[in-house]
């Protein structure tokens, strides 16, 4: 079991948003020790979920200082394109949640530092009563909560539980981060479905930590790609809270950016690994662009290809379409220079296949769950890898299943 | 059965290019007496398969005048990533076609006045002895061939031959226009591996044909999607003939054109309710935008979202799906203002779910295999329009089978 690092605190709770869901927690909260630094990452969609947009206020007119702060998910509603109402009734439960905590705490909560995530069915409009109901569940649970049972609060159709955990040795001394998500479809660059929080203990200014968590973000969560659809929840959070004691100095940023991104990382493979029907993680790589942008461009395309995605699935070498795949990318290279490698083997260059069996090469590797793709436009310096998962029956049925 | 215009005639014959295929015909020639106004339009795709770099360089140069010209189809393989020898097969292809008609024919044929199709699997050279044994058929059939055998002929996992016919009336008389295409999987706008010919016996210079041609296919075949993925090898040819000497006038060519969309129009539809696994033709219509461009995006990632095809797959009315598609579509519009209407019923509008029991409305329209969705975005004068397949099982045990 993954330890937390020190100033937070986990709790669950019970609320029955979906009747589907019955028999499970549905509601989490993580406490943060003050002082603390906040970080947030948004959805990048036009329709953002009331959650979303609340969290941004607080984020933005700064957490009041002193209490404690910290994430309220909720599974089940997504509480999104819900209007007025859904605005209303967000700011309500967190009224709800801050006056229950305040009443049974030492301290005092208040609403405003408190950031809402919520992930569900879109257009729902949340069940007050059921907030009520899981209030008692969450202060009876607060501190007790271990990271799986507060992971598994927040999964929707998620197979597994994602975690990720890490030490890091600063100058000071050693921080400690860890970090849960959810997320199985409608997972993009740019953010999906996707929730998740990183908890560090780590003592750091605001600008310092929002700087690294962002640039952490970028090379990790906006690099994998399940069905290319991009939510109206996606919301990460992270938090330091100072509570080992270990000021990050100016030398310790590098290596504090290097185990944020590892951490943040492996969350964001096992999002991929647990696509909704993947059997696949794809780890695309493009080079030899004009810059990074026509890369990343080449590297989407790719991994959002229906035809390679099922060709993946199905264990086929179809190179041809990883091919026309990149050629469809409104990218301007010299087709001669295309070099297309999967799980090492090298299958086309100058134009044409390579003369090799390919077929036999590439039977065994091709059967693992993780499949190297390599495409190499020209001599440019621009550059890009992508994790993308297959397409499989089991993705249609997760999804035409009537309001999954 | 369809009737052929005046001045064609169409010869099919077996060549055996597949194993798999064997038992039918997969050849197919289109011949066009002259003289002849002839267009083309091809794929997009960096990777231009031999057919179609051949096609258009005999096109830009000017098909010499005189002799019948002609559309040389086959499928099976696509001479696509085929580097030097795949070109060298697709000249020798036409050399051999040429030489066998011009030794049958009362007129001679040159390879220089046939353009090459081919349709199959990326990267296999072409089998030049089963060009060899194919072309006693093609002399044999030319003249007696009607259009489903011819149709029939170019099919590769369609499920029924696409055909179209129509008469149009102008000031000196009655012309007919008849077209044929082929295609199931890798489509999108901008076209797919989607072979399609269109006959037409109006008498009209070259340059008015191809503008009208050209503006025709923008409206029809670039406005569908089944999966989008664009092929290396997309080709669609119009022939008008000049044989029914009706000579087309200034005050002809709105009705000509008209004719031609809706003819084109009733192809493209074929193609996408014909699409890989497809049960379902989404008619998207985007109004309100900016501009036309904006419209077009929007439609083409709701048109390409998995999640909004699923859903249709489903039958399941999930808006938010919708919703979420539009947001990310990287086009600026007010929320708040996007209204969405499925199957006549308006299920979004002000930022907010309507108050109806939309589930029970849309029951019964949704099991129906034409689908209507409107997206509304604003006031803003911007329109587009897409047809667009749903994603199903079949589409991945199609695309999954090895090498399909």
């Amino acid at each position: 079991m993954y330890p937390l690092p020190k100033g937070f605190q986990l709790a669950v709770s019970r609320a029955d948003f979906r009747k589907k869901n019955a028999d499970r927690n549905d509601l989490a909260l993580m406490l943060c020790q003050r002082p603390a630094s906040v970080a947030g990452v948004f959805t990048t969609n036009l329709f953002k979920a009331a959650p979303v947009l609340v969290s941004q206020a607080h984020l933005a007119s700064g957490l009041p200082a002193g209490q404690p702060c910290g994430v309220l998910f909720n599974s089940g509603q997504a509480n999104a394109c819900t209007g007025a109402l859904g605005m209303e009734n967000c700011l309500k439960s967190l009224d709800m949640v801050a006056k229950t905590l305040s009443e049974n705490l030492p301290q005092p909560v208040t609403p405003a530092e408190l950031l809402p995530a919520s992930t569900g069915v879109i257009g729902a409009q949340m069940d007050m009563l059921a907030w009520d109901r899981a209030l008692p569940g969450l202060v009876a649970t607060l501190g007790t909560t271990d990271l799986e049972t507060f992971t598994r609060a927040i999964m929707t159709t998620d197979a597994f539980p994602k975690m990720a955990h890490r030490v890091v040795h600063l100058a000071g001394g050693e921080v400690c981060l860890t970090g849960a998500a959810k997320g199985a479809g409608m997972i993009c660059p740019n953010m999906a479905t996707m929730l998740s929080v990183l908890m560090c203990d780590a003592e750091i200014d605001n600008a310092t930590w929002q700087g690294l968590f962002a640039r952490a973000v970028n090379k990790t969560f906006n690099r994998v790609s399940v069905d290319g659809d991009t939510s109206t929840n996606d919301s990460l959070y992270g938090f330091a809270s100072g509570a080992s004691g270990v000021r990050v100095c100016a030398e310790d940023v590098p290596l504090l950016e290097k185990a944020l991104e590892l951490t943040l990382g492996e969350l964001a493979y096992q999002l991929v690994k647990d696509g909704e029907g993947a059997t696949k993680v794809m780890h695309i790589e493009v080079s030899g662009a004009l810059c990074d942008a026509d890369a990343e461009k080449v590297a989407h395309v790719v991994g959002h290809s229906q035809l390679v995605k099922t060709a993946m699935y199905g264990r086929d070498p179809n190179w041809g379409r990883i091919v026309a795949a990149a050629g469809r990318a409104g990218v301007a290279f010299v087709p001669e220079k295309l070099r297309v490698t999967l799980c090492g083997v090298e299958l086309f260059r100058e134009g044409q296949p390579a003369d090799i069996d390919f077929d036999a090469l590439l039977r065994e590797p091709l059967e693992q769950v993780d499949v190297q793709l390599q495409l190499c436009l020209g001599d440019g310096p621009g550059m890009a890898t992508l994790l993308a998962s297959d397409l499989s029956h089991a993705y249609v049925s997760c999804n035409a299943d009537y309001r999954s």
